[in-house]
C-alpha cells in the first residue's frame, strides 16, 4: 500500500515535531517542507526530503494527500488555514478557544468549495483534552470538569516575560495548586478562581544592571497573564536557563466529577492526564495521527471543516479494523 | 424534537443503570422494558413505562429507536444480540475479549441483513478504556500500554468463591499494586506478571461449620481465578458484608508510556483513569450515550456492527455541533 504523503508548512518546533512523529509512522512519509524564509536556510530531520519555498505550493497539489500547517494561531491560522484548504486536505492545531467559531466557518467554507478536507484545532488542548471534556460531558450530564495545566513551559508567558525591559531571557512553567487537584480527585466539585487552580513560576535572566525589583513588579502586575495567580520570580543565569530549562515539558489534567444514580447518590470521576516530556513532539504526535485521519476521510470523499468531536477514532490508526477489536478493544 | 426511544432487554444491574442515565439525558426517554420473567414481577422505577414479556417484543418493531441488551456474555448476548439486530438497532455490553471477532461477525451480518445498526462491547473495559488504548496506541505508536483495574468488585471472581462449598456469600476486590502502578506512571515500562500488577482480597462468608482452612486453601489455589494472584481471604458475617461490602464500586487505569523524537529521547505518559461509586451506573451511563449515537447513525441509514473505534463522539453528545466546538474545544 502506498504511503500518505503528508507535507508540512511553516518548519518551527511543532514542525519538528510533527516531522519526527512522521519518522515513527510507517505509513506516512514526509512529501515536503514549505517555508516563507529562504528554503537553503532550513535543514530538516528526514534524509531526502524537499524544503521549498511557500509561493511554490501550487504547484503540488496532487503531490501531497494532508498539509500540516505549523504557524501560530494569532495572525497565521486565520489567512492560511483557509487559504491552504482551497489546494489541500488540511490539519491545522488553531488553539484561540474565543476564536474556533470564527475560523471553523472560514476554513469550512474554503474546504467545502474546493472539495477538501479540513482538521482545525488538532492537538493536546484543543485537541485530546477536548475530546475527554467531551465524551465525559455526554457520559456523565451531571456533573463539573476541571482542566488543570502543567507543571509546563508555557510559551506564550515566557515571550510576555521576554518583552520586559531589562529582561534577556524567561522561562514561564504553569503549575496546577496540589490542594486544588486533591479535592477534585476526591470528588468535590468546587468553584475555583483562577488563583486556586494554578501558580506561575518564573525563571529570569535579566540584563546585566537591569532593576531586579521592577522586574518582579512588572512580572507580578501584569494583567491577565500574571496578575490573577500567586507568581514567583527566580532570577538566574544565563547558563542556568540553558543547564536546567532548555526542555519543553508540559500536561495536565481533565477531570469530570459527576453524579449518577436516581437519587444522584453515586460519585463518578474520570481523570484524564498527561505527562509530557516534550510538549511540541508530542502534539506533533497528535497531529500526525490526525493527518493520518484527514488524508483517509478525504480519499473517501468527505469534505469541509472537521474537528476532533467529528473523527470516529478507528481513522487515526494504521492498524485495520480486525486488528484494533482484536487487539486494543 | 421528538426523544429517542430506548428499549431495554433484561432488567439485572446494568439494566438499572441504563435506566438512572436515561432519567438524567433530556433527549432520550425509555420506551418498554423486556423480561423473560414474569412482567408482573419486575417493577421498573421509570413511572409509567410498559414492562413486556420478551416474547412481545417482535410487535414493538418501529416503536424503539434503539434496544439496549442487558444480559451476560456468557450465554445471552452471543445467541440475543444477533436476534435483536433484526429487528432493531441494537447496543451491547459483550466483554469476553477471545470470543469479540466471532461475535462482531454474527451481529454485523443480521445488522446489515435487516437493516439496522449495532454496537458491540459498549460500557468501560470494553469500551471508554477501549478507546483510550486504542487513541494512545495511534498517537505513541512506539510504548506499552497497562490497563489496571480496581479496587473494585469483579462479580465474576465473587461468583467463583460462592460456588464453593461452605460459602454463603463473598465479594472479591481487585487491587492494582501501588508500586507497579508508580513505576509506570514514572515512566518504567516493565514487563508484568499478573502477579505483580493485581491483588486479589476476598471477604468471604462461611455457612456454619465449615471448614475455613479449606475454603481458604480452595480459593487461593484456584486456576486462572486466583492461582496466578497474591490472594487474601478474610472470613466476616454477613452483616458485615452488607453494612462494608454493599456497593459496587470499581474503576481503574489505562497507562501509555511512549517515546516521541528522533532519538527516542522523550518519554511521553497518558493516562486514563476511573474512580466509580458504582460501577453498574457507570458503565450504564456509557451505554446511554452510546445508544444515542446508534440511534442517530441508524436514522442516517448506516447499518451493521460497529465498535466505539467506529464512532465519531460528537454522536455520543445532546449538544449540537456548534455548542460542542463553542464549549468544550
Amino acid at each position: 500500500m502506498s504511503k500518505i504523503r503528508v507535507g508540512i508548512y511553516g518548519y518551527g518546533n511543532l514542525s519538528r515535531g510533527v516531522e519526527s512523529a512522521i519518522a515513527q509512522s510507517s505509513d506516512l512519509e514526509l512529501a515536503a517542507v514549505f517555508t516563507r524564509r529562504d528554503p537553503a536556510s532550513v535543514s530538516v530531520r528526514t534524509a531526502g526530503v524537499p524544503v521549498l519555498h511557500a509561493s511554490e505550493i501550487e504547484k503540488c497539489q496532487g503531490q501531497i494527500d494532508v498539509l500540516v500547517l505549523g504557524g501560530g494561531s494569532a495572525t497565521d491560522l486565520p489567512e492560511q488555514t483557509p487559504a491552504m484548504a482551497k489546494m489541500f486536505n488540511v490539519v491545522d492545531s488553531f488553539d484561540t478557544h474565543a476564536h474556533i467559531p470564527e475560523h471553523f466557518a472560514n476554513v469550512d467554507a474554503a474546504a467545502k468549495a474546493s472539495g477538501h478536507v479540513a482538521l482545525i484545532s488538532a492537538g493536546w488542548d484543543p485537541g485530546l483534552f477536548s475530546l475527554n471534556r467531551m465524551i465525559s460531558d455526554a457520559v456523565l450530564p451531571e456533573g463539573k470538569h476541571y482542566t488543570f495545566w502543567g507543571r509546563g513551559v508555557s510559551q506564550g508567558h515566557s515571550d510576555a516575560i521576554r518583552r520586559i525591559p531589562g529582561v534577556k531571557d524567561a522561562r514561564q512553567y504553569t503549575v496546577p495548586v496540589p490542594a486544588s487537584v486533591d479535592s477534585v480527585r476526591a470528588g468535590e466539585t468546587p468553584e475555583f478562581t483562577a488563583r486556586q487552580m494554578h501558580t506561575r513560576e518564573c525563571y529570569v535572566v535579566a540584563e546585566e544592571g537591569a532593576d531586579l525589583a521592577l522586574i518582579e513588579k512588572t512580572i507580578k502586575e501584569m494583567p491577565n497573564y500574571f496578575e490573577p495567580y500567586d507568581t514567583t520570580v527566580t532570577f538566574i543565569t544565563e547558563e542556568e536557563l540553558k543547564q536546567n530549562h532548555a526542555g519543553l515539558p508540559h500536561g495536565g489534567f481533565v477531570i469530570r466529577s459527576g453524579v449518577t444514580g436516581f437519587e444522584k447518590e453515586h460519585k463518578q470521576i474520570i481523570e484524564y492526564s498527561l505527562k509530557l516530556d516534550s510538549n511540541p513532539e508530542f502534539t506533533g504526535s497528535v497531529i500526525a495521527a490526525y493527518a493520518r485521519a484527514i488524508a483517509r476521510l478525504g480519499k473517501e470523499g468527505v469534505t469541509g471543516a472537521k474537528t476532533v468531536f467529528d473523527i470516529a477514532p478507528a481513522y487515526l490508526s494504521p492498524k485495520s479494523a480486525e486488528e484494533l477489536r482484536a487487539h486494543l478493544l
